[in-house]
């Protein structure tokens, strides 16, 4: 006994003098240190130091550790928790510099540079043990926890994860509410210390949603007040494992990690081995490395799939926009309250003469799409159920199989194919998970019969399973399993209302876009401000494509019905932009194409510009102001160029620096006309072709919310 | 405006003078009385002219009316109540007289012989509209509320069904805890006025359970003090909806229906045109009418299945029994904490030598079977998985197709094949629903590759969707997902810790037992008291046949632990007419091998009892006394006779009046041996031949918690 306790504070003794390790990033910029405090783990980072994040704690709660016992209630427990009473007993340091090619990407290769730490902390106690490693990159650290397989610790739940974030001071925050079913709402910008007293206030009206008191979801990116640093806080790789948000201390600038929970407000079920997501904080003092960053990609595993030759990407139409502006078609067939698949018989409904998905529109929108080279149709609305689908907690709301009487589901795919298009698969779950969990695999192979290699999924409404939440660790799984079950039929997705991405798209290539955010369907609900576009690439796309759906040339909504006074909150020149600035792999050209075809000089644009990119040079940023973007084309001697201003006109110079030397190119630019106004004129353009090499400079000028493309190719 | 206000008071003036209505049943004996109490429904119920239930109230709280609108959360919001401001505006009468033929049962034909009333009631104020149909039978009433489709009732969300069974004195009640996720309580029997008193004692542990303060679960059999009316009280046709429990108003004698609450506390989404189970009463001076009742059947739909001649009565054994008694065998395959499907190699763990369903053990019990006539042998933890099934709120836990690597699923399926034998299949779930779900056709399609018929499921533990509940509404879906998909693939299925059975294998005949009460295992967990099976047929059988497992000739767990004190609660002989008083067309011989070939000649009860019946008849019955019944064997001229007894020595008297006149049988009776008692000398039993006729009586001898089985056959 005596030589137990002896050796235990001998034990203390030791780790007490050996418990604050350093870690450099490969530059040597960056330094965190890592450090206990009477066994209790804390970090922090530098950046040519200075302090990025002050000592901050790091540690979960539990709810019940080990086993969950014979008939006990998850609710009333509380495990010994995994945030203190902790001595290090091991340390591991490792590095790696490599490079990968993402399967779609922004650049050909991505570049994986960190040196790691993994500190193991035991409990002596409960002789149980846990790591967290640290990864430190040129842009900033990522770390997470890592529960190892072993005797004491082989399930447990989690009560929260409190990982703090605790900064020196003041900074500027680009944030949106957190809210455990929702993304979708507008950007906020204000000081941290200011967020609780917008925060009430920050948050409209949503088919689904649960604001969390208090919080701002990730990633979240904040400029330092003092210096202008450039900070963002995310996470990479949330996997089995829910979304978390980030509770706001405003009166010391501190964030903490707050889970979603399940419905018995449980944040995970775990079972060793296991890790947690990875924290992530990327630094710079310049806004375009922080979008250059790829280091939530990098913190995820390469992709297990062996062929991914199928995962294309894609530039489409759809059957969509029309069923958002007025008067031009509904999801529905029949205009009747109450239906049940399998009971009702469509064919006696007396169809409401609205519906939107059928065989004629949609060969016209073949047509259009084949006449003008996009690679498929995405049409929603075609299959039964739409009638009651929304906002009735209904269980089996969809089949994903039974077509509308109008839509002739094998006529319209051969239609398509004989015209070289693709019809996109329309996948509206009604947040029914398990009910499309039931139906996925039968869709799929519905899918492969007719010819579908991409499904859009959506979770509009409350989730079922009833009272877990669109981010909750069982939904987290869902969309892996989606993913995975897709990947089998060869079948990309394209998500939305689903979590915002961390990056998994590297491990599951096929998610190959999700929306995850306030995309342009919210120009007709809400509003999009003019800054959101220069705010989502910092926040939202930080983990992965977003199928914003850009491209609406008829802004104003009043086109449709004189009364309708809402309008699209940008010039039309920055909706051809954001196919340069808002990167998928995955893009739509989202209006109506007799839109287009009254702006085919305009939509010559959106018609040649790539999807997927050998290069990407972010030539100017600023969060809530501008980007300016130049790509290459992937396997083209083809160049893009799209800059996108908030509410202000701006002007900017394009340098084509980027360009190859002595080479001579032609660029076709897209500006915003001189009297262009997002308000008062927004389809007022102008296109000229101007010869550049890579020593020419471009002025440009941008109107309110207004914007530029530039298509560069060789001259001819 | 004032028109509308005068023709609204007319309306009412109208509907108070007929507001009252009467239906009697057939015989004339029962009658029923409905009646609006100031837009309030009430029932009550007379038998020969005594009030069995007084006004009692009727009706439902709703959660959310018609809609469930944008964005709102579910819990804090009300409907329009469906309880009262109600005016009649129709009533309709039928009655039916018919008999049908179940696909197995106790008799080869039912009789449906009811007078209908259905009342139509509407509030006028938000103009909707429900039913309320009475159905009441020679043995007594059913009831339940029907929701047409309307305008203004398409959707809601039930927050409580407040039906009310008002009795006019004490009873005495043979009654187990309410719970949402256990039924595998001890009966109580206490006076009604006792309950309360009782309750917090009246249950034990269990791996789920959520007893609900001062509730008792239905059926409810009770006994009136008064004059010995015998009354019960149950449900029917649960179907899209949560099942029940009442609780108990001890003073007035009063019970209250209380649904199964989900997750988020709803009690049922409804999409009309819906309906609600038949509360019904079954009531009689006589238990055995009470017992001989088929009313929860008739208040089922027939079923829908066109083919159902692959159903079939099965007597089975098992490699189970073992796994409950010391030192014979475990379900897992090896002995670690921890396991992951697809990850965990088991052929590199090591074994851990107890595993039953081993190749060796599994052929030892194939031989028995097919020596002793038996259709099929169940195999329980064949399948991987098993090393941490329970208790870890584990989702992936199981998949149903993936066998231990000890047993070889085709050789030992061709082997039993071989001998005329069937393997039964073993589907455990961990109450881990939705994954079962995800599985259970792969499950079922490598079930048929095999040559099973039938599949013996489990829900032990919470259940997954996290917050369900075992009788929650999205779980009696899923009970019925499972029966229908099995149908689809001509599996029957078995189903342990479901929900009680409400007369549904009416509709779904393949879902052709279940367990859903304390069975044979609980004789080690925490004992079945000796009156426990003659309260039983009272209780949970009312609704359908129960896997109650008998056959256990070594009671005294000593045998295989000489430490080991626990003991199974009735004699030898007492299990042998559990095969008669526990009606099931799948019946049980739960016992070792080993044990019944000691006893080879008491073992012939089981070879022969017939598990399917052409007729039935209760000779004798008194709830937690005693039980005496006598059956005909289908399409055969053989009977089977069964009595047990509680804790009490009884003398009976079985008189052969039931057989056919004129004609002498062979009858073997297996009866207690002189000295035999439960405790004491479980297994001293007597069996001898007698010739009979419909003129013998033959006296038996009951040994406390003892019991007697007597095979009746042509003369040879």
């Amino acid at each position: 006994m005596r030589n137990l306790k002896i050796s235990a504070i001998f034990l203390l003794m030791g780790t007490f003098a050996l418990n604050a390790q350093s870690l450099k990033s490969p530059d040597g910029k960056f330094e965190m240190n890592f450090q206990l405090k009477s066994g209790v783990p804390f970090y922090n980072l530098k950046y040519q130091g200075k302090t990025v994040v002050e000592d901050s704690k790091l540690g979960l709660r539990l709810l019940k550790d080990n086993t969950i016992s014979f008939g006990t209630d998850i609710k009333n427990n509380e495990g010994k928790n995994l945030n203190a009473d902790f001595v290090k007993t091991d340390e591991k340091r490792d590095s790696k510099n490599e490079s990968w090619a993402p399967i779609l990407g922004e650049k050909k290769e991505y570049i994986n540079n960190y040196n790691e730490l993994a500190v193991t902390l035991n409990q002596p106690k409960e002789d149980r043990s846990i790591i967290i490693k640290f990864r430190l990159f040129n842009d900033g650290l990522g770390f997470r926890y890592e529960f190892p397989q072993q005797k004491n610790l082989n399930y447990f739940v989690i009560k929260e994860e409190d990982t703090e974030f605790d900064l020196p001071s003041d900074h500027k925050a680009f944030w949106i509410a957190g809210d455990y079913d929702t993304q979708e709402y507008q950007p906020q910008t204000t000081n941290i210390s200011e967020i609780p007293q917008r925060w009430a206030t920050s948050f409209d009206g949503n088919a689904s949603q649960t604001p969390i008191p208090n919080a701002v979801q990730s990633p979240l990116m904040l400029k330092r007040n003092s210096d202008n640093l450039y900070v963002n806080i995310a996470e990479a790789a949330v996997l089995e494992y829910p979304a978390s948000n980030l509770e706001v201390d405003a009166v010391n600038f501190k964030f903490k990690t707050h889970l979603t929970p399940d419905a018995q407000g449980a944040k995970g079920y775990i079972q060793t081995p296991a890790v947690s997501p990875w924290r992530t904080i990327i630094a710079s003092p310049k806004a375009e490395e922080v979008l250059a960053s790829k280091m939530l990609f990098n913190l995820n595993e390469p992709t297990k799939y062996k062929d991914t030759s199928w995962i294309k990407p894609t530039k489409y139409i759809g059957v969509w926009w029309q069923m958002f502006v007025p008067g031009r078609g509904s999801w529905n067939y029949a205009d009747v309250d109450n239906v049940k698949l399998g009971v009702t018989d469509y064919t006696k409904l007396t169809p409401n003469k609205t519906h939107a998905a059928n065989n004629e529109n949609v060969k016209k929108h073949i047509d259009f799409a084949a006449k003008h080279g996009f690679d498929a149709v995405l049409v929603e609305g075609w299959n039964e159920g739409w009638e009651d689908w929304f906002g009735k907690s209904k269980e089996y709301v969809f089949d994903f199989v039974t077509p509308y009487p109008d839509f002739d589901i094998k006529m319209l795919n051969d239609y398509a194919h004989s015209k070289g298009v693709r019809l996109m698969m329309h996948h509206e779950t009604s947040a029914s998970a398990t009910n499309y969990e039931r139906w996925m695999e039968k869709a799929f192979q519905l899918m492969n019969k007719y010819g579908y290699n991409a499904a859009k999924t959506g979770y509009v409404g409350n989730i079922i399973p009833r009272g877990e939440h669109h981010y909750s660790q069982w939904m987290i799984n869902h969309y892996i399993r989606v993913a995975e079950k897709a990947a089998e039929y060869k079948i990309m997705i394209n998500s939305h209302e689903s979590v915002r991405p961390s990056g998994q798209s590297r491990t599951y290539p096929n998610w190959i876009a999700a929306e995850a955010a306030r995309g342009t369907e919210f120009e007709v609900f809400g509003g999009n401000n003019p800054d959101h576009t220069t705010i989502l690439p910092f926040t939202r796309l930080m983990g992965g494509p977003m199928d914003y759906t850009p491209g609406i040339f008829q802004t104003q909504i009043n086109y449709y019905d004189k009364n309708d006074k809402r309008f699209v909150k940008t010039t039309l020149a920055k909706q051809l932009a954001l196919y340069v600035t808002m990167y998928s792999p995955l893009q739509m050209a989202a209006d109506l194409p007799e839109n287009y075809e009254k702006h085919l000089d305009a939509f010559q644009f959106i018609k040649d510009v790539a999807v997927d990119w050998d290069d990407t040079e972010i030539l100017s940023a600023e969060p809530g102001d501008y980007i300016h973007i130049a790509r290459k084309a992937k396997g083209k001697d083809e160049w893009y160029v799209g800059g996108i201003t908030d509410e202000n006109a701006r002007n900017f110079v394009v340098d084509f620096s980027f360009l190859p030397k002595s080479k001579k190119y032609e660029a076709t630019i897209y500006e915003d006309g001189k009297a262009a106004d997002y308000i008062n004129n927004p389809q007022s353009y102008n296109i000229y072709k101007k010869t550049v090499t890579n020593k020419t400079k471009i002025p440009v000028k941008l109107a309110r919310s207004g914007g530029y493309a530039i298509s560069v190719k060789e001259s001819k």
